[in-house]
């Protein structure tokens, strides 16, 4: 199913006319549908949109969306742990902090094979651009090797990637653990230097400086990646106020600090360019500084509910300011599709909706604005705002190709059933309650193919 | 897919031996996994359960589970709104009342017509076999004539199901109503007939009474249909405080009644046989109540998060001694699959250990205790205890043929990938967490092959 990287520099030259029916989010509140419409791309680039006629220039490859598909845009999973895949569906009733003794470390440490490492981080790949992910924000191990590796995998598949090697020097599994805050920073940057080896202009792959989150760090490996990270420019990802045992840890672990967000932003670990997995449990006074800081939050529903930690309130969060995407956050989340994420942010915008101290229905997320931080609010918390996240002249060709299934159909093929009376809104919003990876028909990152069912 | 009934004397009289492995749940907290095992069927129930040998009698049709898969109890939807299968994922941010007249009333109204309520139940039978339903108790619509052609596609399928007819006389649009109490009573009567006429000892197909929930239904009508009940010894189905703004629209209309609860207890509706729906917001005097009836609880987890209703503690049902079992409730619900609600069971029973005034950890459902809940729960339910959920001589053999997919396998032909360092327990919560239809590879309803996949 995936292109091997030979015919990668063929494939991202080639000129494009996609035509048919396109939609995606211009803004939070509204679903655009473009239908009978013609997309132009060249070098990776959309150029021209234009209603579809007849006459198709013959210099470009012609892709027409059959009857009943639409174009939309590719999915951006702005947390997920590619090593915990594995993983993904077993963790019983466990809480985060259990859940990563028991099983998550030993599967991460057990990574350090390149041999199960290739399996697992293959796998990921294949199962999230079948999944419509065109870009993904990875969490790898501590491994230097295997961390280049997935960015090795991900560039020849043509995942957009941002390639992370955990950090962690403290409180850690003995064989499981940094030495020292200064080998945290090193091999942080050996993977740095990896990346931009590969992909010198970051078009695809980027490194991001990755403390594990603050228990896991000492404040002197967080303020050496804070340095790193500015001196570099580079992005960072890390994960805040997941659940209360593991706040109440921080508060203990760093007593001198304000608050659990002040920990990262005493290290200089609070940018534009910073990624913050969960954030379900914090003040308005961290809400604030996130908004001050433009930092974005990775909003992981299905991990949240999974694990127990709690209903995030992102319609909270967007009314301060900050920014917000999903995250599959793999395997605390079970499921690698976003779409599920999408499904589930709504779900848990309604149960916010009934909590004490809520604005009722102004926490509410409608499938529209799910699909939105899906998007364009993932490529806003990953700084590719003017990239990708739809479809606009002079944006990348970052899209899937979605059909649904009808009601005549094979009932294994789709869990969508269309009858026929419903309109282009009412077929999405079936898509994002019922659909699967059974509905992504085919995947561009850049203009080139990566995936096609 | 689905056998025409010609087949179905020949199908169910046929001797089975199928050989393999059996995942049940003996109990709510334990799963029994049979390895190397032969299972015999006999005019569809299990003669015997023993250590697979290398010869088997001649005399029986065998079927023996491929690699990696296992026989795992039918599952029990005990709450499905046939007829509005059509709108599965139409909601937008509505919640229940608004979501009646808005989406759900007129599509009702509509399969009145024979051709259109034809086409929509064939396929929600085939959806719900597809996903491994082997019994459904259904609400269909108000009309006599096509909520008997349900009844009729159900037992040409194959499928157990509970056939009830809407009964609502009050507070309803004015053609989609019946026009006195008398007529709820009458029109009931003539479903319950003709289910009796095409299944005289309810082998598969069984009449339920239905009175839509109270809010639509005037006292005499309930009283009515309570009457009837008792005369018939007949099963009931309606719905109980599954939002707040019903519960006071309730509170309003029947002023002299003690609670919700009471209103159907006040018209001899809460028996053994009784499923309520939801039941979200109850008292404890309301619970103790239904304990004392013996009437069963339809936990509908995915419908109550969709249309935000809130989170049924059903930990505290069960502490009571009320009988539970799952419900898709399509369309409040998006989903037909059990699995699903299976899934999201745990995931709401979580986030009710968060609630202030709960028990904390005691309110979390297991997978295992959820898949109990889908199988031997909605069996208690629905009366068929000593019929079907699980695989022991003397009962009903309805099952479902489960595949998981392998890392090495086609992406879209299995949600699920299996390693192969998972025990059965991990394999059996893959499936719970990432698996759908496609894992459901055969199905058998008292020993017929109802669907294969």
């Amino acid at each position: 199913m995936l292109r091997s990287s030979l015919t990668s520099a063929a494939a991202m030259s080639r000129n494009l006319v996609l035509t048919g029916t396109f939609i995606h989010t211009p803004s939070k509140t509204k679903l655009e549908v473009l239908t009978n419409t013609a997309v132009f791309v060249e070098n990776g680039v959309i150029t021209s949109i234009m209603p579809a006629t007849s006459s198709l220039p013959s210099t470009h490859h012609h892709i027409a969306s059959p009857e009943g598909s639409f174009f939309f845009p590719g999915f951006i999973d702005t947390h997920i742990h590619a090593s915990q895949y594995p993983n993904s569906g077993i963790f019983g009733t466990s809480t985060l902090l259990d859940w990563l003794k028991k099983y998550t470390f030993p599967l991460e440490r057990s990574l350090a094979d390149p041999v199960k490492a290739r399996q697992v981080y293959s796998r990921v790949l294949q199962r999230t651009l079948a999944n419509g992910t065109t870009t993904a924000s990875y969490f790898a191990t501590i491994d230097v090797d295997t961390t280049n590796l997935l960015a090795d995998l991900a560039l020849e598949t043509g995942q957009r990637a941002f390639i992370g090697r955990n950090c962690m020097d403290q409180e850690s599994p003995a064989d499981y653990v940094d030495p020292t805050p200064e080998a945290s920073v090193e091999r942080t940057q050996r993977v740095v230097e990896h990346c931009r080896k590969i992909d010198p202009e970051g078009k695809l792959i980027r490194p991001i400086v990755t403390p594990r989150f603050a228990p896991t760090c000492s404040a002197k490996s967080l303020r050496g990646l804070g340095d790193l990270a500015e001196k570099e420019d580079l992005h960072i990802q890390t994960h805040l106020s997941e659940n209360k045992p593991e706040c109440e840890w921080v508060a203990q672990l760093f007593e001198g600090s304000k608050s659990y967000a002040h920990v990262y932003d005493d290290a200089k670990l609070l940018t534009p360019k910073t990624v913050l997995a969960h954030v379900v449990h914090v003040s308005d006074e961290e809400v604030k500084l996130l908004a001050e800081r433009k930092s974005g939050v990775a909003h992981c529903p299905v991990s949240n509910n999974a694990l127990g930690s709690g209903c995030c309130g992102v319609k909270r969060l967007m009314r301060a300011g900050v920014k917000v995407g999903l995250g599959t956050d793999v395997s605390g989340g079970y499921s690698c599709s976003v779409l599920e994420n999408v499904r589930q942010a709504t779900l848990v915008s309604s149960l916010v909706a009934l909590q004490d101290g809520s604005k009722g229905e102004e926490e509410k997320l409608t499938f529209i604005e799910a699909l939105w931080l899906a998007t364009r609010g993932g490529a806003e918390v990953m700084g590719l705002e003017d990239k990708v996240g739809g479809f606009e002249v002079g944006k990348e060709f970052d899209a899937q190709l979605v059909g649904l299934g009808t009601v005549e159909g094979k009932v294994k093929d789709s869990a969508v059933d269309v009858f026929g009376w419903e309109d282009w809104e009412e077929k999405t919003a079936k898509w994002v309650y019922r659909g699967d990876e059974r509905n992504t028909l085919k995947v561009w990152v850049a203009g080139r193919e990566v995936y096609s069912k």
